[in-house]
């Protein structure tokens, strides 16, 4: 019994969330700690059973705990794998649920030790509203979640943590922690941007009034992202700056481009908006392919966190997902270079 | 019986959205006769019951109909308002969802005869999908809807698109032309703009594979505004384009001003998601009132559509509304100065 315990650090809105979702499994065996250091956050999780108990302290949480989750900004992660050696059960398994993920995976190969297997984890899911009053079982549902093993991690982790994902509905993505940062910068970073400055632009304008009046789903969706935890935030332009800025002044110039359309009007704004409708209509009628895992060998979402406490472990573990770990990061020059980005940072 | 018959000229989203809540009235007395271009249109409107029948022509259409409902892109309204004058019964009622509102109110003033009551309207809503298809009886309702009557529009008129308003849960907003113009290019029209430059932005990048199966919320949401129809887009660009225009500079301002802070890293990137996310949670939480209309003399949902066929005139129109409607367009002069536009167009 000694290691049927999951400790979930951080219990906002994907904590707690992550909890609802643990705590709903039929005749499981384990117990669900948490911790935050918000005491207001751990009692609404325990509140809502997303959590069994509150610990006291981080070595409460992490004593005889078979798998810790961090889910907590990228800033607070990298403090907790600093003061969490002591603690760490000898075979733990950490991983989390961080937006930027290169940073977490070399704090985890610098400060864990050799004997605990950490597995890093960024689910792309959220919601307009933060903290534990947020969450939600199906939260994750469907939603893609990247998985960046640790070079260190064996399989049997790096299958608890896949089994995790998908006992919480979400379809785990392989993915190399830099080439994770670079995209996450395009398609969920930069978009906090836009948000927050879209926001901004009208609410520190005169017009404020008649136009928050006039404002309908429009202007709520496209600002959504301005409502998230500002922490989160900071830390995710901290940890990923450069890939950011890179598509920021890509946006920009877009912006560019669209206005001269836009001056010029007729044909070029007309064929603008039909390819664009037409692109994204193909994209979300047809999603990129992500495969989940089958055939006779696969684990199923049933077994994959039970044989965390019967230490079972998974065969052909490579077979069963659509794209292998990468280990090492790859060539940082070549992803630099398929990017467009220069040396010095800046967009060709 | 002369003229219990409403009129939806274009059964896309909006229009089969608006049939749908009329339709659903217990005890209608009024007939709904549907034309479209695409004939595709106007039968799915007409087997989801938003429609009782399809007219082969606008003559069809508007024969005999005492309210008619111009739901299509702007430019498509113009020539509407051109062909419709010997059709239209002396003392019909016009009204239209097109998305800009000055030039409309316009050409209804240069093509309608003074027989017929023009009273412009915008409801503030929308679906990712476009056409029929996406249409739902409760797409209006809470939503804003700007109403802007012409000069020549007499009280009743009003108070039936009032009515119409009300009845499908719509909350109605008085607003000058110019005014509307303004505003929603700013909280709807640049949104648009802003979801067509991000979904390129990624979409053409090379990394557009990768980044797609990264994708989640964020990007789905903020591209929503994509897959809108691109006719209505583009006539919403050419009909407002000045305004737009100056916003479109405002936002590449603060997106440098974001860049910038992004640059400095620390406090100044920390202040702004924090003071962002508690001014964009105080909208949220606290709306703008738009109140109803309240006391006795009001008219209720349930009676406004009805009295159109009864003759009914409201009393005291102006005293159950928020605002009394403007019936000549503000000083323009005050507006541009208001909002820091120089008399040639650009931003101070």
């Amino acid at each position: 019994m000694a290691r049927s315990r999951i400790a979930i650090i951080g219990t906002g809105l994907i904590g707690t969330s992550i909890g609802l979702g643990l705590a709903a499994r039929k005749e499981r065996e384990f117990e669900i700690i948490g911790v935050d250091r918000d005491r207001n956050h751990v009692r609404e999780a325990k509140r809502l059973g997303a959590i069994d108990r509150e610990a006291g302290s981080l070595e409460e949480a992490l004593e005889n705990t078979g798998l810790v989750i961090l889910a907590v900004p990228v800033i607070a992660a990298r403090k907790i794998l600093q003061d969490a050696p002591p603690y760490l059960s000898p075979g733990a398994i950490v991983t989390d649920t961080c937006s930027t993920k290169a940073d977490i995976l070399r704090w985890a190969a610098e400060f864990l030790p050799e004997s605990v297997h950490f597995v890093g984890g960024h689910p792309m899911a959220g919601r307009e509203k933060s903290g534990p009053a947020g969450a939600a079982l199906d939260l994750f549902r469907n939603a893609t979640w990247a998985i960046t093993p640790s070079p260190r991690a064996d399989e049997k982790a790096v299958g608890v943590v896949l089994g995790l994902i998908e006992s919480l509905g979400a379809v785990p993505l392989y993915i190399d922690p830099a080439e994770h940062d670079t995209y996450a910068a395009a398609v969920s970073h930069l978009p906090i941007l836009i948000s927050v400055a879209l926001f901004r632009m009208v609410r520190d304008s005169q017009g404020w009034e008649d136009a928050s009046l006039l404002s309908g789903p429009a202007f709520r969706d496209l600002t959504r992202l301005a409502s998230g935890d500002p922490t989160m935030s900071r830390d995710i332009m901290t940890t990923n700056r450069e890939a950011i800025l890179h598509w920021l002044g890509r946006l920009q110039t877009e912006l560019q481009t669209v206005r001269k359309a836009l001056e010029l009007g007729g044909e070029p704004i007309n064929d603008l908006f039909t390819s664009t409708q037409f692109d994204r209509d193909t994209f979300i009628a047809n999603p990129p392919m992500r495969r989940r895992p089958e055939g006779p060998e696969a684990p199923s979402s049933q077994d994959a966190i039970g044989r965390l406490f019967v230490g079972g472990l998974y065969d052909k573990l490579k077979d069963v997902t659509t794209r292998t770990p990468t280990t090492s990061p790859r060539d940082e020059a070549e992803l630099r270079r398929k990017l467009g980005i220069e040396d010095d940072g800046r967009t060709r």
